[in-house]
């Protein structure tokens, strides 16, 4: 085998491999040359070529979401690399294990108006868990310690052992900062950042490695939670007569059943479940806002726990975080091994371990259920707004409201479901989703600037068909995602364009100002038909709910290119839908 | 007027007029409401909304680049923000005032899982200015000194006038934060970073204004350098025989002409000047890379010169910036007011003035020219190869090189000429560009990612007529530059798609690896025609020399829509085509 020649970009190669970080997605350079080189010469790593950086980033964060397992972004040394920070956030608050890999001028030609250079050393300090700032060997200097020193090491035969010296501590400050890195990223779910500063030349070649980088094992913790705590928790458990349960973004599969059915058994303990969840049981409640935005203070206060317990990343529902922070439970715990936030203002304890071990204790240990009409009493409320739900929908027009009905209705079972920020996934928490489908949605900044390249991430990874839902301004703004070579046949693309940013005329604050279509709602005529030409996807369109059902029929069926399907709905009328939405379920 | 009712709104929006901060480029948030209604409520301001936040710093950073003066990019909290970071990096290093101003939550929700929410503060510390970190009022606590003083006042009234006293405090650092920053953009050519966090409702307006902001000019230095450095400069350069001026990025008709051509008349100096310095006399070189890829090392000795004089920004070539970091000046001075590279690792002196000042006193100091026949020798080499450069043009097959020679002999004069990176602006130094062209390119980072958006914000921001000639990969990096409302009809593009980033046929250090193709060229077939009908530009192309020329004729003309211009150049034939030329210029 061909390795590049260049000992660090030999270093990083054999360490991911190691690491087991099987999957490069890598944009094109000539500085990081000797790392690009590696690992396509290496059969071990699966290699993706994507352009746009920040496209590169997300659609890597969209695979490693999947596999739950790092990916790596590899790119060129300049403003490339800033082009990643939207998605290193992203990772960083939805705890996905992301390695940049920076490739950087040595040292002394940074800051001397060299080309395509910045100062990359702890670009993303704000938003990673760790930044390796490596150092080429070639930065190997003698330095003199002091004069003494310096009149008696004269020879060039010294100078050279000092040289050599230095260049192998330098080799072995590199291995343990990436492994430091790389051993950050397996065990504390985030991103890393490793810069890779090389000199010239780039591109030669060897057949023999001339480094065996040590490889350092992270150190695995048990993550065993202290019997005291478990015995607290569980004698304010077994007092309290209003509990809620709330999970926020959680992989599918990370709860076992028996527990979550446990849970539901329990009639002192309300489960509220995020579309993003992915737990299923007929006695959750999964429409949130349905159930919080046409209540009042009474209800509030009859809602208000005793004992919030959370789990999963961060929740969308606006609405319940309201409710919560000003009706605040006695307790909120979280369970997490590694993050806990305080969204609620109440975090009493962070339980150290994963969702299932704390049950499998927890639960095991409760004897009786509190007696309780918390759960029948709200589970009343829940049937009635089923209902008008229901009688709502006979009711509409043709709108986002029932473009979204109709969807979540007709999508296959088990798929992959990826979610656009942020009318999509807001919509989405108001209708029922099949238990077989897999959903996902980057809610860690919830920004909308990645969407699409990480459901084509997804699509890459899942063997599952992926279908991602998205509203119009969430699909432009990521458009150079389907400059992509590895987007499977069976992806499918699905735009609600209600010609703007819907959103702003839904969400709470909003008034008409004078200027709220130009600045706000950013008004547009714009279709996806010509970037569907462009990238060779299969394109149709629906403008009310017979079409829609009509274009519906064959969709997900299989077919030689993928396809996009752009729904377009009444501008002006979405926004009223929604509020009568909310009077109709009272 | 109507005024948002949050005083921070009020304070940026009034020291942004006072500054003359004119233009304000908005992406759409909630966040951010206050300053967007301040500003799109006030006639002073002329503002714009563009979706993408890559895209709108880019565009700013276009219009501040042409009016020299600092323009604003407002958005909402999140990776919103980080999305700017490409077009931040690049004036920081093009020493171009971009006033970056978030949204932010408030202080307490921050790093509590609250949607769209990052750590703001100091994100773009390695490449801004200033930071200005500001404070939300409402962030006004009232914190208790000591026991003591807590024991002492307990009235509620006390409190209040603590609360309010604190508030008052906080208006003030906020305004003295605000003036620094704005201050920093105007006095130091250089990006800076507002954050400001705001408290809900958002959306609320008021007709009177609840605060008066202190307006803190900044202190004008006078930009003298003292006389002994005249003296000193004086004295070095009248006993050189070889002296070289050296001039990258520098805005048009920045240099008084009748210093240039003070220099052209000594026979000791020889200026070289690239494309992007926008100077000229018949007495220069301008094709550096033609000049001095086929020397040999007795030339270069020859070449190289006792004083080394620069102005301006960052230097394309990299062939004169290895040539004079291997045969390195005795002296390198470097005239600017606030900033010097140490290029060429032999700066001696930084001379802190503007290059008009320098040559008005040094110039006028000179009394004989030093006997030097340094450029009369170089001028026979010049001759030679513009000879053979102009014979080299008659034999060769239709290709990115020609292309471009015809391009360039065909630009209308007195336009605007936006020129990408990489490929092209390294072609473009080889060929003579009329006089009477205002050329301009983001050499700061040298990225290939905002181009487009960089050249569509010249066009808006200039009377002439702006021309922007790129490549297809760096074209297609920034398409959604084209994803705004404000692009003039007379704006042109011309694309030179040689299917791939064709550069790295052409750089040194290339080898044919097995997966160059794919991860180094990124070949691909895209064309621009897609994204033409999307946004409403008339399109064509050309594959060949006839047919370029034809489609030339009219294309600069008056018409109802923005242009492209496809040029498809044979891939693999570029490069051979380019090589060839430096051998036989020789």
């Amino acid at each position: 085998m061909q390795y590049p020649k260049i000992p660090l970009a030999q270093t990083i190669i054999q360490l991911c491999k190691a690491k087991n970080v099987q999957h490069i997605v890598i944009s094109p350079g000539s500085r990081n040359a000797p790392v690009t080189i590696g690992f396509s010469n290496d059969d071990f790593f699966t290699c993706y070529s994507i352009v746009d950086e920040r496209c590169a980033a997300f659609f890597a964060l969209g695979i490693a979401q999947q596999i739950n397992k790092p990916v790596a972004v590899l790119c060129s040394s300049g403003s490339a690399l800033l082009n990643y920070y939207p998605a290193v956030a992203e990772a960083y608050y939805s705890h996905i294990p992301l390695v940049v890999l920076s490739a950087d001028r040595p040292k002394h030609l940074i800051g001397i108006g060299d080309g395509q250079t910045i100062n990359q050393r702890d670009v993303f300090k704000n938003h990673v868990i760790y930044t390796a700032n490596l150092s080429s060997q070639m930065d190997a200097e003698f330095k003199n310690r002091d004069e003494e020193e310096s009149a008696i090491i004269k020879s060039i035969e010294n100078k050279l052992e000092r040289f050599l010296g230095r260049k192998q501590e330098l080799q072995q400050e590199n291995e343990t900062e990436i492994n430091k890195a790389l051993n950050k990223a397996l065990s504390k779910r985030g991103p890393v950042h490793i810069n890779m500063p090389f000199h010239e030349p780039l591109y030669e070649l060897t057949d023999t490695l001339s480094v065996n980088p040590k490889i350092i094992d992270f150190e695995k913790r048990a993550s065993k939670v202290d019997d005291f705590i478990y015995n607290d928790c569980l004698s304010t458990w077994n007092s309290s007569a209003k509990k809620m349960v709330l999970v926020g973004v959680n992989p599918p599969n990370a709860i076992e059943q028996k527990w979550l059915d446990e849970l539901a058994k329990d009639n002192s303990v309300i489960v509220f479940t995020e579309t993003t969840s992915n737990i299923h049981n007929p006695g959750f409640f999964n429409s949130i806002d349905t159930m919080i935005m046409p209540l009042e203070e009474a209800d509030f206060k009859d809602l208000q726990p005793d004992i919030l317990l959370t789990f999963g990343g961060l929740i969308v529902s606006k609405k319940i975080k309201s409710f919560l922070r000003a009706y605040r439970p006695k307790e909120h715990w979280h369970i997490d091994r590694d993050y806990a936030n305080d969204t609620f203002f109440s975090l009493e304890k962070h339980i150290e371990t994963t969702p299932n071990n704390f049950f499998e204790t927890f639960l095991t240990q409760i004897t009786h259920f509190v007696k309780s009409d918390y759960k029948a009493n709200w589970e009343k409320v829940r049937n009635h707004r089923k209902e008008k739900h229901a009688e709502y929908l006979e009711e509409i027009p043709f709108s986002d409201f029932q473009a979204f009905d109709v969807l979540f209705k007709t999508l296959p079972n088990n798929i992959a479901l990826q979610l656009g920020n942020s009318s999509t996934i807001r919509y989405a928490q108001l209708f029922d989703i099949h238990k077989s489908i897999d959903i996902f949605c980057n809610r860690g900044t919830s920004g909308i600037d990645g969407s699409t390249s990480t459901a084509i991430g997804c699509a890459v990874a899942q063997s599952k068909q992926t279908v991602f839902i998205t509203g119009d301004l969430s699909f432009f703004y990521d458009s150079n995602a389907l400059w992509n070579n590895y987007i499977p046949a069976n992806f499918r693309i699905i735009i609600v364009n209600n010609q703007g940013g819907g959103i702003f005329r839904i969400l709470p604050g909003n008034t008409h100002s004078e200027n709220f279509e130009n600045f706000f709602e950013t008004k547009h005529d714009m279709t996806a038909k010509h970037l569907a030409n462009m990238y060779k996807f299969q394109y149709g369109t629906a403008s009310n709910e017979v079409q829609l059902k009509n274009k519906l029929k064959d969709f997900y069926k299989e077919s030689e290119q993928p396809k996009i399907l752009e729904i377009f709905t009444p501008r002006t009328l979405n926004d009223e839908v929604l509020r009568n939405y909310f009077n109709f379920v009272k």
